[in-house]
């Protein structure tokens, strides 16, 4: 967009900021208060319908671990809803039962009664773990929790440098590869850990700044700023590789990371990783907007060719909820009104297309012109997550800027 | 459909044959005698954009057995093409050194050179080894080739009874149950084991009948013939499962199915088998079929919740080439011209949608309007089989109705 932008009104701040605050706490919040919570059991129901009808009764450990961290986040925020807290200690202590082997790994699937369905060979689910009991700790001052959290990131740390015991055969055609998704989680993991600036929080570990100084490093050689790109796989040694992995891109992950790295430069004061930053972002957006149906598209191939992911072409709800809050968070850290502008644009398309008024909470699941493909609001990979914590975090966007207008 | 319809003229059985044999001959098996043979490290590069160009040099286990299965098939029919055997060998000599491991499990995923990248903890990459072995060994009356298949589907028998040596941990959580493919690709691999009557094939084994009874009451009680529907995954006990999996309708895997049954039930003569068959061909295509857009839909739940699977709407190959083929054999075993109108309903989308004119073999991936959604010819699931397999058996059909006209 070349043209000059006006920097938007105290109104137009005002009424987008009402909309996410409306949003989560008179529609997606309530949607997972009412129809998630196992009295019987413990844990959460995470595969709703779009009214909230339980389809599956399976827990699956990912949004049992983002459902208890969302809901103390919030308890946390005012410290006001009796609800929310008893809601995360619902999940919290189904989660202590019932995931974690005495390995340290976590299951990624349980039945409702906590008894283990499946084990994935990957680290993701205990990342969410941590954050849970890291935000719950928070929330209760129990520090069984937090110690909970410390030990099983100690576990994950140990699993990036030697993942052997999550048992993944080591193939003799197999190249060593540098995943994006390890260090970006372990930074937001650290960020977690760290809390919120003058939370009451245990700021103990001394490594925390070496971590974060390693995953910053990690990151940005997954980015080509000649092209604009962020590559999700590159070999260990640095260099782009020539398959459907290496050429894989992924919006939606990309803008999310550039909100990580936005976050952590503004800890740091640190102006040249937010301009890399806002290049990823940038680059992301401009490669994976649809100029045909509008919207991000899921996955694409860095040279153009078909992506071998079947849904490569529809729009989900988390790209868009990563979009809005990185959107806004570039705006804020640039005061360049052409980033409000983008804000504007993706807000729009996501309020349009993703929100039932209905029945509350968001469709997930979008083909690429915008129709629903999945009706479900739950399922093993949406849960109480990205909607909310993009409603939550951009509300505190727009209230910080409004506050400085 | 309830109108009396005519017996297809003689006319119109030349059209679809002449279109089986050119499409067969002319577009599809010369796409992957051009562009497949990797003869530097031999095997078939099966991952082809549409022009035939190589986006990934990979090989795919399930797609390099199916090649030698369909290449040496072909091969079989008149034996007279030595180019055909050539391209089988090249093959089968990759796959013979480089895909299986001394415990008999079978790679899923091969670099070019052969070195393993992957293992999947399912037999599946197995038994298209075994397919590849029999009707090799077949073509070229090498002994040893035939002697592995029968070695490697003893290890398939045995991990049908215990899975454990693949690999895959029995959770607390679990329940026992019963998946449709597993009788299903078993009953397929005996009948290639067996070979085509009068084929120069070895009887040997005492125990084959017995294991196709055992498959084909394995699949009945899949069957609900109530409701016109084959469950893909019910309790080990026969039970419906409330569950996405246990909900789960695929309607291209039953139509498929529905020929094997068919298959077997001419071989054994059980017109009682042959209407369940029909049944189950039936219902799979009256539930499955789009009435929207047109085309077999991928993936449905039984009780009309959204499927989990992102790409339920879209429009593969793979069910079209099934039913094609089940339609004319539902037809030439009843001589009942409504099988032959339902045939001609799903030929002429099928041929409307998946062939490629410009560049030869079909589009695999087509979304719920048809369009093409991948481009490429090849990937990690399509290669050189179910469309020259359906397009070869459709001409054996259509061959063998003419001659009886």
């Amino acid at each position: 967009m070349a043209e000059t932008m006006n920097a938007p009104t105290r109104a137009t701040l005002e009424r987008w900021r009402a909309r996410m605050h409306d949003e989560l706490h008179k529609s997606v919040i309530p949607f997972w208060m009412r129809h998630s919570l196992d009295r019987e059991f413990g844990g959460y129901f995470n595969c709703l319908d779009r009214d909230g009808r339980r389809f599956d009764t399976k827990k699956h450990v990912w949004l049992q671990g983002r459902q208890v961290w969302m809901l103390s986040k919030l308890f946390n925020a005012d410290r006001s809803s009796a609800d929310l807290l008893e809601a995360a200690t619902l999940g919290a202590k189904f989660l202590r039962e019932h995931a974690r082997r005495p390995d340290d790994q976590v299951y990624f699937c349980l039945a409702r009664d906590g008894k283990p369905l499946t084990l994935q060979r990957k680290m993701y689910a205990a990342c969410f773990y941590v954050m849970a009991f890291a935000e719950y700790a928070r929330a209760t001052g129990d520090a069984s929790y937090r110690a909970l959290a410390l030990s099983q990131f100690d576990a994950i740390l140990r699993w990036v440098d030697d993942p052997t015991p999550l048992g993944k055969p080591k193939l003799a055609g197999n190249v060593a590869t540098s995943e994006l998704a390890v260090p970006m989680i372990l930074l937001n993991l650290v960020a977690e850990l760290r809390g919120a600036p003058g939370s009451p929080t245990f700021h103990d570990r001394s490594d925390y700044d070496a971590i974060e100084q390693r995953c910053v490093a990690a990151i940005r050689r997954h980015h080509r700023p000649e092209r604009g790109l962020v590559f999700e796989t590159i070999s260990a040694d640095g260099k782009l590789l020539d398959s459907p992995e290496g050429r894989l891109i992924n919006p939606g992950h990309v803008i999310e990371c550039g909100w990580f790295l936005l976050d952590y430069a503004r800890r740091t004061n640190d102006s040249k990783l937010r301009d890399e930053a806002l290049a990823m972002i940038r680059g992301a957006l401009d490669f994976g907007w649809d100029r045909e149906f509008g919207g991000i598209l899921y996955f694409l191939d860095s040279e153009g060719f078909s992506p071998q992911q079947l849904e490569w072409p529809m729009k989900l709800w988390w790209p868009h909820c990563e979009a809005i809050v990185a959107l806004l968070m570039a705006w804020r850290d640039t005061s360049d009104a052409s980033w409000f502008a983008r804000f504007e644009q993706v807000a729009d398309w996501t309020f349009a297309h993703f929100p039932d008024a209905e029945h509350g909470e968001w469709y997930g699941y979008l083909d690429r012109r915008g129709a629903v493909s999945q009706r479900f609001k739950g399922g093993p990979y949406k849960g109480c997550f990205h909607v909310p914590r993009a409603l939550w975090l951009c509300e505190r966007e727009l209230a910080a800027a409004l506050a400085a207008h």
